[in-house]
């Protein structure tokens, strides 16, 4: 048996509106056979930033030729252009607004074209809802076995990106910043395993966060007592500040932004 | 391939807790190969307007013969009926308490029936969750090819209606009200395109809510600058109040049942 | 047609981040025709008690070999097992930290083996999340096929248990007490139906929280005017405390712990 063609959604709709049920309803009756999973719609609203970084670190989980369609679009209903994309072992869908900046970043970018094809839009389409009247019967046509070129046209000038968080160097420190708290409330950072030296042993690292100085890289979360404050490589090879069994944002009130420094001798 | 059943799920159930999964489990035990989409478990508790006029919006998005259940139920386990419907392309499961009022005012129904054939549902059948002892089980059994006329027996007496917030006429305008923000807070109203004359001008209308007047009708939230007050049509066709970028409910302070005003010249 | 197999999913990781998303996009690269269904990703952090009590209430709507993975897991990364088990007529992945034993006191243990194949588990294995790389993977591959024996090593010594909160009995009354409230603000009790004598008529019954005594027990919620306390036998056959049409949660301001008495003559 052929696997069933693989679509996921991020954006910033929540699930207090039908909105992604909408979508779902669109992709359903053009690629019924088609398994549809959320990646989050918890996206702050028009957060187009922290919806690229969040996407770039899931999509890895998911098998090639999985179709990710990312809607944190501000821009809906403008001349901003909608595009279809080929990067990394992956097929995009989204608004031409930077929400691809850290995949493309990361993965090489093969194809992309603009989504100037009515044919594959839902009819009437909207001014406003992009997500329900392109994105979606786009990414469920394209899951059907349509070649990206008959999706649209290849692009004649640049993608649009957003500046991502950056980490510098200097004074014989790293410097990144938190990017965002996870539901445990560990504080999530702009600083990955690449940024390190991959032979300097955890126990010579010291990571500062506000005034506090963590000794040593631990392993997880429960390498440490209850209540202490730790430093570990998390899921996504992002450095994590956390509280072992609490939240280290309530314990720290720190919060997307705050500055992080990594030492290391040797 | 024949495409598998589609059922849709809109309840007062939240997330928190395993109402929904249980759902979904009933299903998957009766119909394995169903495709099962939740359009909204937010609802707020007992809200059966809300739920009315939610549902209505949403159901466009989905193919013809989806199985759409609803399930706000405040009266579960007293004598309110239980109902099979087949109202416009689709085909509905709930209480008789008026959810189904804003779908029966867009589209004609076909066939109602009263859900009284136990061997539909799921035994023992508690007297609190008829979500997953009643509703589940029957959409599931309707989704394999069951008749309407099997589920149950037809209804002898009119369904229960609730009463939907009307749009007036008077004085050279419309008045209508906000039903609910969505979570960009933008305010959802009650008035409809279908509610204006087609030959008049966006940009001749105005738009009154609260102390302030909009002048047109924009196309998009971008059309104006950010930060500013805007109405639009949205996606589902009805006047929406947004302020670009922001939200319109934090800026304005308002909320359901807020009135709003449309004048137009010409 | 053979039915999919179905995987079910419980957790501490909320829905703001991508965590359930990567599960679900690891189990579609294994199984992709597996159904996978959220029971609920609101378990609060690290709350095992409260994970294995909604857990065991849950899984009775799910038919037989259905996979259920649990993952609250403070110990990720430690020493720790992972485990399968099968458990009554159905299948499960979780951390042996006592997330099983609701389950357990309800349907017999018919096999356990600790997860210490690696073959079966995604490479690299981070050390903070066994749900994408441990549990998800072990599920996904449970499904096409494996037996438990293949999936890893007999235990050698006892399951981890919680200790579950219990009824007592005394003074010609149980106590018990208050689990956690639903999303309507009904208390759900830790008293079931196996509690009381079966021949003892509802009318019967008192049940006493905080100051409050309520005579009888009530079929349904609409049972009584709106406003009015009430107690009735829920969906898992809990004692739930309730107000109709309210809150009880609010009204009482009562929530977890609280200790609930009940009483009847004959």
């Amino acid at each position: 048996m052929t696997a069933p063609a693989l679509i996921t959604l991020l954006s910033d709709f929540g699930v207090r509106n039908t909105y992604v049920g909408q979508l779902r309803g669109v992709i359903a009756g053009i690629a019924p056979a088609a398994c549809v999973i959320d990646l989050t719609h918890a996206i702050a609203p028009q957060d187009v930033l922290m919806g690229a970084v969040t996407w770039a670190d899931a999509v890895p989980a998911f098998p090639p030729g999985t179709i990710h369609v990312g809607i944190v679009d501000p821009g809906v209903g403008t001349s901003r252009r909608a595009i279809a994309a080929e990067i990394g072992p992956w097929r995009f869908v989204a608004p031409d607004n930077g929400l691809l900046t850290a995949v493309r970043a990361r993965w090489p970018t093969h194809a992309v074209v603009e989504l100037d094809r009515p044919e594959w839009h839902r009819t009437p389409r909207s001014a406003t809802f992009h997500g329900r009247d392109v994105f979606a019967p786009v990414a469920a046509y394209w899951s059907r076995g349509i070649a990206i070129t008959a999706l649209g046209t290849p692009l004649d000038s640049p993608l649009v990106e957003v500046a991502l968080p950056v980490v510098t160097r200097g004074d014989g420190e790293l410097r990144g910043q938190i990017l965002q708290p996870d539901r445990f409330g560990n504080l999530i950072t702009n600083i990955t395993t690449a940024d390190v030296p991959n032979d300097i042993a955890p126990d010579r690292f010291l990571v500062i966060v506000a005034d506090r100085t963590i000794k040593g890289i631990a392993r997880c979360y429960a390498d440490v007592a209850e209540g202490s404050l730790l430093a570990l490589w998390g899921s996504s090879d992002r450095l994590e500040i956390a509280v072992s069994g609490r939240s280290a944002m309530e314990t720290l009130r720190l919060d997307r932004g705050a500055e992080i420094r990594v030492r290391w001798d040797g």
